[in-house]
């Protein structure tokens, strides 16, 4: 609940540290401003209410009124908000507040593109936890606002059994069996397997959801057939390295989820800039 | 100081939370085992210590050994450390000491690649305070390791005179003299222009160094030859969505830095993982 | 991760304050001491871990060598464990630390009672939210010390759709599809009921775990079998008030989880004291 | 002075974590609603200015009017106040607000249990440092509404010289000695004794308050009257595992304290709960 | 931008503790005054916003009136500041609030009479890094108010390369590359030097500020005059054991800066005092 | 008990920020050496292990070997300790550790110099609550040092009735009576007055320290006789503005403790300096 908190302050340290000395120098204490959000690139909206946060906790005398909708698509040269308060803090703030925004909006549009591109199928585009640290809920966040859908937010909300942990507890079996015990039972288990046998061992012994990890399309299709026949209430989730060209097809094979890291760890910042009025 | 302690700190609780129970479950506690750290692509690797600290602060009985200098340019499929420890903490900080080093060597490969294409000329890489949001001194430092250099910390270790400090100051001889005021006599003040007009109404107020905002090429050759003639002291940097495509052509004109935005806020991860040996 | 830390922190900064007067008043520096950790009654083992990072957080010259092992039925007089140190150190810390280990070992002390009257039944003791505020973890694993299991840990790592959140969304299937809308598909889908009809209705909606709320025996042995008939794999859970004298008949109705905010929230401490060694 | 604020931050986070899943997708965020908080069962009521503050830092748009004065003694079933505001909110804090009043709660009516039974007698009921770690000021406050008094807050405002202390120091009229001369001379001495030989020899040495550990009855009232006679000025406290059914008696001896660890270490929680209307 | 903050909550936890008792005793909750901030001796006032803001991080309800400006040369008796709210508050929060603003103006009182002696030379009263620790900001925000310039806040806005480094590097044109090449462009390159010989050696190499360190008068005499010959750009600083004795002297010799630690690390107390009114 | 930590880390943080820019760019990361913290004036060492705390946070890997005892009388040119590690710690953390340490021997220096002047008579130099926000522990550890005694910590651990709080209670005895019902039993009462007429009426109502505030020396010595026959018990405190040509006459007067503020809030700071060797 603190962390967006925690970030922000930790952001306005950075950047503030002992001071804007330019504006200190420059811009009168008690001027007054007004100053446009501005979209310099098209994208989808996020992060609006973390860029009234930044304000808030620099300075409570900041207004911010709102010019487009959270999750909305803007296009370049729409105005996003109008600012109005002591120019110092306008100018103070505008890095710090930028950064935030643009980061998201960057993670809600590359979202977005790739749930536009599986529409139709029944598969849903979900995130992954390589996400930048320090930033898990927000990142999250913006993948909801570009039509995504979360996976676990971290280890402690979801089970999630690799090859490692396979290893260790000697079979899929007791694996499963060892999560079972010890997972609240709020949390279903799942398993990573790269071949359909693997799929197998993990259905029968007990996995409510399977990652499909690295595997050919014709593999997925033909897990999902598997499923529909023997275990049709077990999900079955694809993952590694699926991209913008590849995604479209793996939808088409039947998947229930489709994990994409790059939603967060490369999406690439909108351009949004603040515009002082007069 | 502490900022990276905290960061680290922050990343931990957000992905550990309450516990990893997957690894709880399935790795029996005392276990040791070896990982490898692997790239999966070629790229600049950066940030190879914040690595090892993310295992420190999880568990002081990891060990890692390198294998590859922290600014080395690595191959897909080079060994870059091995860990040895304890199986639960190995597996438990994966994902958190992973998320830190592919970000940081995103930044480094990119500003590399920025540096390669100025080789030759006197420009200078810079980077901006377009960073992520509490990562400001982490990312400054990939981009050193990149072979970039740093622009300044943040608002507090330079002077930098915008549009609307000059606005708010009435004149850039009136900004100036202000900035000289009050900053500590060991900042040099820096000022932001559009025009060739305004670079000689800048230095003649006594700026030291000039920001040439999104200048045709043409007007930065003309900015240079001025510079030389009158203010040969004056040090320029060229700025305004410079790219990978521009980035040689701006360094010919002679100026001396060249920020890039992008560097910092639109870097991809570079695909690092970790193998558990048998 | 950090928040047993952090508890640690506060206790001894709460205890110590600016200091320990007496102690160092009257104990000189160097004097090195032995002391034993004594069980004055009978009881549960728990929190040994956090007893001796206790100790180790004031002073790290502290040695402490267990007697007894995590999870142990220790009788009155049993030594749990020997520490070795600094004498002031040891006076020192002594509270604090057995502020700690007291309660936690009362806390598995009475999970145990309640696991051991369900012994031979097929039900589990779970624990509820209704614990003491900064102890969450602690007090949960002090449940699973005692032989019970956890329920989620909070609010956001399961889904408990009560009357209130029905009401808001107008219908048991419409709460039923938002929460799988928007939760990770990581998490089962748990509904509150207090009536065999309340029941059927949250299994048609989709109800992956249904909590009995203050049902009578009759009525949930009523749920156990048409569960049995119509949603073999659904959950179910009772919960209400449920005491040492009331659990055995709860657990013979066939429910598989019985959650008992007794546990955590009115567990008396168990008495263990320090004695110094002559 | 911010211990309270840290505790209710660290009971919000680990109950909230990533968010209260639940009431987000249940509940729409507009709803305003209205709740009761009600007492389930009769109890001195301790901790509602703590239950509101958990509500101001979740969302300072939710209201509370008191129907109950703090320390009033409620039944079953009284209105102890009334909050209003939007529903996600009084749903996401319920539990964590209700785990601070409860376990305050709890305090208060052993509290005034005890100090009931000493009533018309000089005694003076008092706590101990047994208590939760992180809520030493909030449970001593507890104590105060139920009617009892306050020990010293911890090591740092009270000189408390234990066996240990005096075999380190050598003799109790060195402990005193040396504690006169290192404690402000606005605390008190206090020494524990467990004989009247000690108590002798406690008052020949300076002692101002001496604590009569685990003494019989007799010993006591002995004790009583041998301080009347020769060091009236000197406090008697009695300690030891006092407990509901042998207060009266120690209270009758005359001694003018009786500390008891199990007001903080052992009350259990008073059922509060708050119902939404409509 | 947080620093004092953090030492306002230091401030007030450690001078409040667990509680101010003898207020809570002796004062109705209810009771509401007024109180007179008034000087007791005359000075230069600093501090008053911190004044300010430890009453408002104890209790917002205490309002405070300005009686004299920031800056402003009080005199014994004038009242500073009227406070209004509850009088609790009031007498809490009294030392604390007065503990601050009576160091920051002493800090004030002694750089106006540093700043006094130089009136009318071109030198420039600068502080150093000698302050208390954990006051850095506010102490320097002080030597402002006072009249004072500040230097470096602190080793990562400066370059200032002394003798140690100077050996590190093996030679003053190596130290000045070093530093060029690492240092952002944005500031600065000072060197300390000794001698005429060495401030020749450090202008060659390209510092930008020189440090004269302990110089004779006559030797800073030459150094001015030097320096107006070859380097006009070179900025000189004068400092070692400089005070109110010495100042007008080193003034005149034509130097630039001079720097005096005793402006921050032996200012003494100014006495200002609360009073309450009626 | 962690304030000194705190205090630690925040001089640390504003002195380095993002980094000791000169020695980063001057001295070679693997270079060891060795450095003599040098006495450049006479007084008494205080904060020595603080002074090691510094580097220990900083970098673990720097030894100290101390020279001189906490407490001792330092000559000019004494050598208090020598350190040896990495340069670049050695010369990073040596402006934060020294202004530790200067400030705390300016205390012990200034403490030693009143209390020489009340030797042999019975009086002890006590300190007060004015002292350097954040410092509080510390400061009255450095006046241990220099041979006072500390008054109460803070509000908390003392009670003192002044003026302000006689008015609230409507009369001392009234006051006297609420302070004793409050306070824990470890406390002694303190009231200050004004006059013999006060002394007396706080005498009988049941003070135990009586302050004597701003009082002539004859009446200070009628205040002592009159208590020797009446109150022997009571203890007498001299205040207001003592200082170093009063204070032996006031310890004359025979009272019992001499609090004098200027010994934590107007201390000039001993010089100490840290030599590099070779």
């Amino acid at each position: 609940m603190f962390a967006t908190e925690q970030l922000i302050r930790m952001a306005l340290a950075e950047d503030l540290g002992t001071g804007d000395i330019t504006t200190r120098a420059t811009v009168p204490a008690g001027t007054r401003g007004e100053a446009r959000l501005v979209a310099r690139e098209a994208g989808v909206l996020a992060g609006f209410d973390v860029f009234c946060r930044v304000y808030r906790t620099l300075d409570a005398a900041v207004e911010i009124e709102p010019g487009a909708a959270e999750g909305a698509l803007v296009a370049a040269g729409d105005t996003v908000a109008v600012l109005r308060g002591p120019v110092v803090s306008l100018l103070t703030g505008e890095r710090t507040a930028l950064n935030f925004i643009q980061h998201l909006s960057g993670i809600a549009t590359l979202t977005r593109r790739f749930v536009d591109l599986v529409a139709g199928t029944g598969a849903r585009i979900v995130d992954t936890r390589k996400t930048t640290p320090g930033w898990r809920s927000l990142e999250k966040y913006a993948v909801r606002v570009g039509g995504g859908k979360n996976h676990r937010m971290g280890l402690f909300d979801g089970v999630l059994i690799k090859d490692n942990h396979l290893q260790a507890a000697g079979s899929v079996a007791a694996a499963v069996r060892q999560a079972q015990e010890l997972a609240p039972h709020t949390l279903r288990i799942e398993v990573e397997v790269e071949s359909l046998d693997q799929l197998c061992q993990a259905c029968e012994a007990g996995a409510e959801i399977v990652l499909l990890d690295n595997m050919e399309l014709e593999s997925m299709r033909r897990a999902v057939l598997w499923r529909e026949e023997k275990f049709p209430a077990v999900l079955l989730e694809a993952s590694g390295g699926i991209n913008l060209h590849t995604v479209a097809a793996v939808a088409q094979t039947g998947v229930d989820f489709i994990s994409v890291g790059a939603l967060t760890h490369s999406a690439r910042a909108i351009d949004l800039a603040l515009d002082l009025v007069g």
